[in-house]
Parts: structure tokens; sequence; C-alpha cells
């Protein structure tokens, strides 16, 4: 938080306890929603807060509540009046009510939806039973929509009338009489046309849209790409239902970074912030790949034992042990290098299941270089440390050196087609590749470690 | 890429091959430009690329070049006359022109300086001396500034008369006679005013603005956060110099997040898409930290070459040493969890340094439930699988558990608290944080591990 919010939020603080709510409602005018949710979060308690949310200028109130959390929302929407809640409910745009409405319980819903007018109910049915991550889900159903045959006033005339109550007006969507989306303008290029001018003349006939059921992240990509502050969204027949904004996909966008985050660190995703979540979500969300993970680990105890008897035999043996760190470690970072690199690249749609072949001869290269730098490193800093401390001669320091170049071109390779072969399964590339490439590529360098140790100094 | 869009690349290049010039002249004026700019890196190669470009609309061939990637960008203005470079810089954004030149050789960039106008030469000079990771570098000084006695009425005049230069009409910014900002007043607000009312009136007299040496992700953060469309730049004295776009700070998150992405992988960030590095970049971007991790591996060597004498008195010292991956890979992934979780939370805003007693309280219950579950099944893991392949009693199994319990509880402890630290001494947390842990982590569950079972089975 800056200084300048805590300056302003001791002044709040103060007001509000001695009672000076004209002076209050001066400050809260000038603020934005997002800063005033914060104060309530954090200064005050249940009781004050509701207190403090009916002091809020009318015109404020509901942009105030949609940035509040979830749980005081709650809290709030319990202690409402069916006319309060009616009047904070009315005033929202519908994507944020149903964003809401997707976090509350049953009866809080129930509530909610018996307050909003017939004509929006119908809307908010609709809108809450697109799927969770579908374009649908995210985009409000309030935009300025005009024909084709207007003229530039006449449009002018149609956003004032329905602009206060849309998210945007700054794009405007063109239809013909069946809802079909036909063009897109916006008050730009109105403003830099004449008055005269008919809308057909100087809308974009080609508009770019998506889908109700596309992925809102590639929906949120698009709208990047584009440069866009606003995609319609079409049904099967090329109808117009809706519209998803800027503000709503930077907010997919950073949602979607997190979870790719979250799931290349072996957590399962999860929305809240970390500080809101309870103790039991977070165990929830940790301790299934944690396990998984411990479980398959299996694996490396079992090469280990059952290369045993003949590491033993030989003169060497303890001394090949103390190496085995090094070599996993060196492995997993190598190939959590590649896999992660591939990843990002598919989410940020900069790499294709097609580029695999161009994909796996750039990492051959660059493995091959970075394994011959790191061998000879480890071969000099073997000869020149690690004697300090053990005594080994250069065969020991070679097949270790050789051993490290064989696993991280193998880590590399795992690393980059293993995100690939996810993503031509359908599969999430971060879920299936990240966490598991420790594991496979740990397997694989003991198992590499231990025959080549044994056919060479046996 | 979409189908749809495949197909038109056909259609492009087959009327290009044909010189079906007056059809593709028809089909690029429908299409955005970053379409046009894939579909000239995709299908031409270098000297088809300016002669395509040269039969783009004028009115697009500037918005087509800001979007083409770096290389070819430089070939062409190599190619491009005098004239036709300055067509195309005197139809750019200053943003954008800085972008380029900061990316071009040193004789490019005095090619494009010497061909701008001497006003424009002269705000470029001075966007190029601003920090690469400013507010100021990602700034566009083209935007409409209005002033607070105007009418609406004047102020569409005004908007009118310089929209078509400027990046953004749609927040106009209020300015006194010495270019300070006082005011923000967006084109809605205008267009659902009397055309008579005055400018003060309407405005919003509480701007919210960055300075021109915030960090870019700062401000880009602010923007999403008060879902603005664009956010001023003001320098020390309040004067506003410039405004940051939604479409810019959206680029900036992305790079942000990619950039966290990369180093909590261990590679030193880079800006370039993965298929457009060189062999040579992506070596370099990841063999340090790949060396780095390598040589402080000589630890886990030197701790298990010290234990390794007293280790091998055991009579089950063999045994023990096949369960080190397992207990290293299960605290290296369990520290990552806590250190990616705290960082992505301090990317976002959610944690700050004085959060850490909360962070260290939450994590302690997390890990300590964590611990419990993962200590148990291990037990059971170990007395019903690996005992199948290996020999030893509950007493070791009861051991292995144990110290899997302890090395959890410390690997959240270092991973949630080291970001924490970095952040207070101004280091990068996902840089300082991630790709240590696991060396971290790992040396001190292995000395963990041999002295608990030295000192209950020696």
């Amino acid at each position: 938080m800056t200084e300048e919010l805590e300056v302003l939020f001791e002044k709040l603080a103060k007001d509000y306890e001695q009672r000076k709510f004209a002076d209050l409602r001066m400050i809260l005018l000038d603020m934005e929603p997002t800063d005033i949710a914060a104060f309530m979060e954090e200064t005050l308690d249940d009781k004050d807060q509701i207190r403090f949310f009916r002091l809020l200028p009318k015109e404020l109130a509901s942009d105030v509540f949609v940035e509040i959390d979830t749980d005081t929302q709650e809290h709030l929407i319990k202690a409402f009046s069916d006319t309060e809640l009616k009047a904070v409910i009315d005033d929202m745009f519908l994507d944020d009510t149903v964003d809401i409405i997707e976090e509350m319980p049953a009866n809080v819903v129930k509530r909610i939806l018996e307050t909003a007018t017939p004509e929006n109910r119908k809307q908010l049915n609709e809108l809450l039973e697109y799927p969770d991550d579908s374009a649908g889900s995210i985009m409000t159903t309030e935009f300025v929509a005009l024909s084709a045959s207007m003229t530039v006033a006449k449009a002018f005339d149609k956003i004032r009338k329905t602009g206060i109550n849309s998210e945007t007006i700054y794009t405007c969507y063109v239809t013909d009489g069946k809802k079909h989306l036909i063009g897109v303008v916006t008050v730009k290029t109105l403003l830099l046309s004449q008055m005269t001018d008919i809308i057909a003349e100087v809308m974009d006939d080609a508009p770019i849209s998506v889908e109700t059921l596309e992925d809102k992240e590639d929906v949120a990509m698009k709208l990047s790409k584009y440069d866009f502050l606003a995609l319609p969204v079409v049904d099967k027949e090329g109808c117009i239902v809706g519209i998803v904004t800027v503000d709503d996909a930077v907010d997919v966008l950073q949602e979607e970074a997190t979870e790719d985050i979250q799931k290349m660190a072996a957590i399962l995703p999860t929305e809240k912030p970390y500080l809101k979540q309870s103790v039991w979500s977070i165990w929830k969300a940790r301790i299934p790949w944690l396990l998984l993970l411990m479980v398959s680990a299996t694996f490396t105890s079992m090469i280990l034992s059952g290369y045993e008897e003949k590491l033993a035999l030989l003169p060497t043996g303890a001394v090949l042990y103390a190496f085995v760190p090094m070599l996993m470690d060196t492995a997993g970072n190598a190939g959590g290098q590649s896999s992660v690199t591939v990843i990002r690249s598919l989410a940020l749609n900069e790499v294709e299941f097609k580029d695999i072949f161009r994909v796996i001869w750039k990492e051959l290269r660059v493995s091959i270089l970075l394994a011959i730098t790191v061998a000879a490193v480890c071969f000099a800093k073997l000869m020149l440390i690690d004697r300090l401390y053990n005594t080994f001669d250069w065969t020991v320091a070679a097949i270790v050196s050789g051993v490290l170049f064989l696993t991280i071109v193998m880590a590399k390779f795992v690393g980059c087609i293993l995100p690939l072969i996810a993503k031509k399964c359908r599969l999430d590339p971060a879920v299936v590749a990240s966490p598991f490439i420790t594991t496979i590529v740990d397997a694989l360098s003991l198992i590499i470690y231990c025959s080549v140790a044994i056919a060479l100094l046996g």
C-alpha cells in the first residue's frame, strides 16, 4: 500500500470514529471504489462494515460492493434489508452479479435472484449456465447495439440513452434485425465522422468475435493480441449475446498465470489470495502432489537398492553415492528449465504442437552446449575441490562428469517433449509435465549413473 | 492459429503469387494489423516482405509495422527509402517508435531519429532517457489535454482535432496553464453531460497518477486494480508528461509473469519468444544458474561424505542411502510450494513484508498437517512396499518417516521466509529464493537425516 493511501485510511478511520459523516462522504466521493473496499476490509469489524457501507454515497455503493472480498460480501448481504439488497444488485453490471453469485451459498443466491428484476433474473440464470472457464461466464450482456442504417447523430443518441447502463460505450456493436453481429464501430470513429454519416459506411464490417463456449483464457489472449477494449461474444447462429471487456480479460490473464505457476510448483490451483485461504484449503491444495511425488520416489529407492550390491563391490562405491544428490539436482534443474520454457510458450501461443521438431532440434543443440560446459566445470571442480575431502582418481571424476553430460541432454529432451505431448493429448501441460519431470529425470539419471559406473569400474 | 486465419493466409499467399493486388488490398483492409504481420513473418521471405509491405494500404502500413518482429523490422528499415521510413515513423505513436528504437542497432536508430520531425525527435530523445523498467519507458506523450474552463462542446472540438493522433481519446486529462494535472474526464461522462456544461464541473478532480520513474510493473498493477483504460504519468512538479494505456499495461503484466516463471525455473529472464531466440542466447540465459547450482551441490556431497564412515558402520547403512532421493525430492517439493506461493503473492501485492508473522504462522500450521499426512503415508509405504525389495525393520521406517516430517516443516519454513527476506533487502524474491531453496533444503535435510539415523541406530 502506498503512503498516500495509508494517510487517507487513517483520516477515514478518524472521521468515522468521531462521527464526522459529512467530512467522510466528501473524502469518499473522491476515492476509487477498490480503495474504499480495501479500507473496509482492513480497518472495520463486521458490525462497522455494514454501518459504514450504509454511509456510502448512493452512486458509489454498488461499485464498492463489487470490490469487497467474498466473505465480507456475504456478511453484508445477510445484514441488508431486501430494499438495500435490491438497490445494490440493480445497480451492478450483470457480469459482476454473476461473479458474486458464483461464490455465495445457496440461500444467499436465492435471495439475490428473488430481489432482481424479472428481466435481470432471466439473464442472470442464462449467464450462470455457462461453464466456469467459458467466454460466456465472464461476459456481460450490457453493451451498446446500433443498427447499420442509423446516422452517426442517431447513434450518439442511442449511446447517451443506453450508455449509463453499459460497461463500455467505446466500442458499439452493429446488428441486423435478428441480432446477427454485422459490424463494429468505435466512439473514436463516430467522433471523427460527420453527424450525417450512415453507420454502415463508417463501421468495420469484418468484426472479430468469440463464441460463448470458447475458453476464457483464449478470449483474453485474443483481446490482448488485438489490443481491443472489448470483444463481442456470439452464439452458434452468429447473434451477439454479450461482450468481454479488457478489465475482465486482464484479470483472467493474471489468474491463469497464477494458476500455471501454482501447477508448476505442484500445487492445485486456487483462486483466493493466499492470506485469505484457510489452513485446511491450503493443505488440500498441496497434499495430493506432495503425496504422489513422495510415493513415486519409490522408483529411485528401488533403483538405488537394485544396484546396491554391485556398487558395494566397487572400491569407490561409497564415493559414488556422494554425488547422487548433485547429479539429480542438476538433472532436475536442467529439465525444469526446458519444461517451464515450453509450458509458458504454449500458454502464450508462441509454440504449438506442430513446432515439436523445431523445439527438439533447438533443445538438442542448447542441451549439448550446456552439458559440455557443466560437465567440464564439474570435472574441474571434482579434481580441485572434492578431492580435498574425498579420495578418488580422475576416472571417477570423468565418469561423474560424463554421466552429468548424458543426464543434462536426457533431462532437456524429456523436459521439452512432455509438455508438448500433454498439449497434444488435450491435457494441461503445466499439470502433467512440471511436477513429474523431477521424478522421471531422477529415475533415469540414477539408472544411467549406476549402470555406467558399474560397467566402467566393475 | 485458428482455422479461419489459416484459410485467410492461404488466400493471401495465392493472391500475392498471382499478382492479384486489387483483391489482396480488399482483403487486407478488413484484416487486423497483427494478423497481417503474422502472415508476413510466417509466409514470406526477406525480399517478398518488403514488396508485400509496399502493397499495404497507406493507413495500415505503420500499424502493421509496429506488430512485426524485431528482425523483420530491421530488414524492412534497411530496405526502405528515406521517404518510406519517414511515412511509417511519422504515422506511428511515439511509444511504439521508442519500443522499436530500443531494439535496433545504432546505425538504424540514427536513421530513424534523422527521419523524424524535429519536434518528434526531441520527444523521442526524452522518452529514450527513461530507465528500462520505468513508467516513462512505456508511456506515450500523445493524449488529449483539456482545460478546466472549457465547455463540453469545446472539449469535443478539441478531441476531434487531436483525436486522430492520440493513442486513446476516451480518457482526457485536464491541466492548468502550467500543465499541472488537475483533473480527469472520460468521454462517457462528456457524452452524458450537457454541451454547455463546464469541464471543471464534470471532471474528477482527484485523479490517480503515477510518476515517471515508478516501476512499470507497479504502474500496470495500478491500472489493473482500478480498471482504468489509461493512467496519467506526471513529473516531480505534478505536470502531466504522458499516459500509459491499458494495452501496454497488459503486455507488461504478461512479461512480468513470464519473467517470474523463468526466474523460478533458474533461467535468466529474456523478452524474446522462445522460437526466435538463438541457441547461444538460450545457453546464456540458462548456464549461470545451472553451473551455480551444480557447484553449490558440493555441499550435499560433502555432507554425505562426512557422514559416510559412520553410516557404513550401521547395519542398515546401505538401506538408508536408498531413501536419500525420496527425502530430498519431497523436501524440495514442499519448500517449492511455499516459496512459489509467497513469491506470486508478493508479485500480486497480496502479501507484504509486514505480513511475515502471519505467513510463518500459517505455513507452520499447514506444514505440520502436511508433514503428519506425508510421514504417515510414507511409513505405511515403507512397511508395505519397500520391504518387498529391501530388508529393514520398523525402526528404520520410523526414522525415515520421522525425518521426513522434520524436513517438510523445515523446508516450508525456509521456503516462506526466504522470499520475504529477499523482498525486504530489495532483492528480487523470484531470483533469490526459488532456485536456492532446493540447495538449502537438500543440505539441511541430509544433515537431519544422517545425524538422526546415526544417533538412533549407531
